[in-house]
């Protein structure tokens, strides 16, 4: 179904205009992707599409055409804007005219711990980039699921998705977890917690990583906090024999998640 | 010596504003770095300072007065000026009020090779985000040096700078390379070129990272050329049992760095 929209003021627009802010996000349940490799990512990962708008020159556009078909082929509701009033619920500075409203997916928390077998937990992460970029990393080692504490930032906000370049239709993620359930049910289910830390006694590499382990990655400039240090069951450390004295929160994460990736195929 | 700035027409202002500009920071041979840290670090690090820019309201921020205080002991020039001109010449929204220009280092590329371990090649980097992280991961792993190739975005770009976090003075660093000729002249000093490359053989892990090793880093989008692929001893992949198509580039750039580690200490 193809609809055509005029006005900003329409209800639509003003729907879409309000999933910018998380409490609106989190109060339908919805979330928004932009862009026709982001959208097409959505069709091709059989996400619930509640409703797609395009702007009137999208069919010009590089894959614009093939990509309306597609949408209109699993038989999402479609709305047409001109260019200005796209530009107006864009999150983008040169938006390509293509916007899609997602049902947030659900996981079963228990299905993924039982079969899961290497977990990340991100606590207090603040910066967009690092979480997407995380996601992205934890999604091509085979990590079973990423799980989100309530001090990270937004999952759905659109430059946290932006840099998962997909990997969030791919890996289960749960958000606004507390950290010392989570982690609780975790030891019980028999995972190892292993947490970075400066005081760390073993270096990353000299653990083993292949079994059931949760690495928690801790917030960009606190690290993690103490009480997530006391109910880890091992803190290990990322040496660092230069002089940097730190790394990017999601590149340690990164380095850690692929000792995994490592130590498996070994 | 303290000089007072009213006027965003003022000479120094100007030259200030110029080094916005690439080309004019190649012309001078000189760059920009900002902020109460990174000024810091460029005094600790004995960095050359040509002229300190500060507004009036630093002494009030924490950690001000001590920095203007260490800032004239080193004997800089320092200029003051009104809240609204350091707006005009800062390049981040919420300025703290101070800048440093300094000189462009200049290293010896045969020291370098001649007592060089592992060094790192960015080959055609674009994202200053990207290059900035490879440049911290690649000082924190104490890596010998890092080449940036002439397709590069350009290192003293206020981005790239920030995202080293203050390695940008750890760590030798050459702009401007040519891959083939540099790449040559490597491999004659007995240096081994390793590249990541999708159809790679050996997993990066199976390689021996240990001695006189170079890790070339591709472009985002297109990873590293066919010629760069040529003049390499070893193409190494990373593997991705999930199911992201790709890693972020200094993800993948800093999981290779750090095997290097991991295998040195071993």
């Amino acid at each position: 179904m193809m609809n055509y929209i005029q006005s900003s003021r329409n209800s639509t627009i003003k729907e879409i205009k309000a999933l910018h802010l998380k409490k609106n996000r989190e109060a339908e349940g919805l979330y928004f992707v932009e862009g026709i490799r982001f959208v097409k990512d959505a069709v091709d990962n059989g996400q619930e599409i509640v409703k797609v708008i395009m702007s009137d020159k999208l069919e010009s556009l590089n894959g614009g055409k093939e990509l309306i078909d597609r949408v209109a082929a699993v038989g999402a509701d479609c709305f047409v804007v001109n260019e200005k009033v796209f530009k107006e619920i864009s999150d983008t500075q040169t938006p390509q005219g293509i916007m899609a409203v997602l049902k947030k997916r659900e996981f079963k928390l228990n299905n993924v711990i039982e079969q899961g077998s290497a977990i990340v937990i991100l606590d207090s992460l603040q910066d967009p980039g690092n979480v997407g970029t995380i996601i992205r990393t934890s999604d091509a080692a085979n990590i079973s699921a990423v799980f989100m504490t309530k001090g990270c930032v937004d999952l759905f906000s659109p430059k946290v998705l932006r840099s998962t370049m997909g990997s969030v239709f791919h890996i289960p993620i749960f958000e606004g977890q507390n950290i010392k359930e989570i982690a609780g049910q975790l030891k019980k289910a028999g995972y190892r917690i292993i947490a970075s830390h400066l005081s760390g006694k073993n270096n990353y590499y000299e653990e083993n990583l292949s079994g059931k382990i949760v690495l928690v990655i801790g917030n960009e400039a606190n690290g993690i906090s103490d009480e997530t240090a006391e109910l880890s069951d091992s803190l290990v450390k990322i040496p660092m024999p230069g002089r940097a004295e730190s790394l990017n929160a999601a590149v340690a994460a990164s380095i850690m998640i692929y000792e995994t990736v490592r130590q498996k195929t070994k």
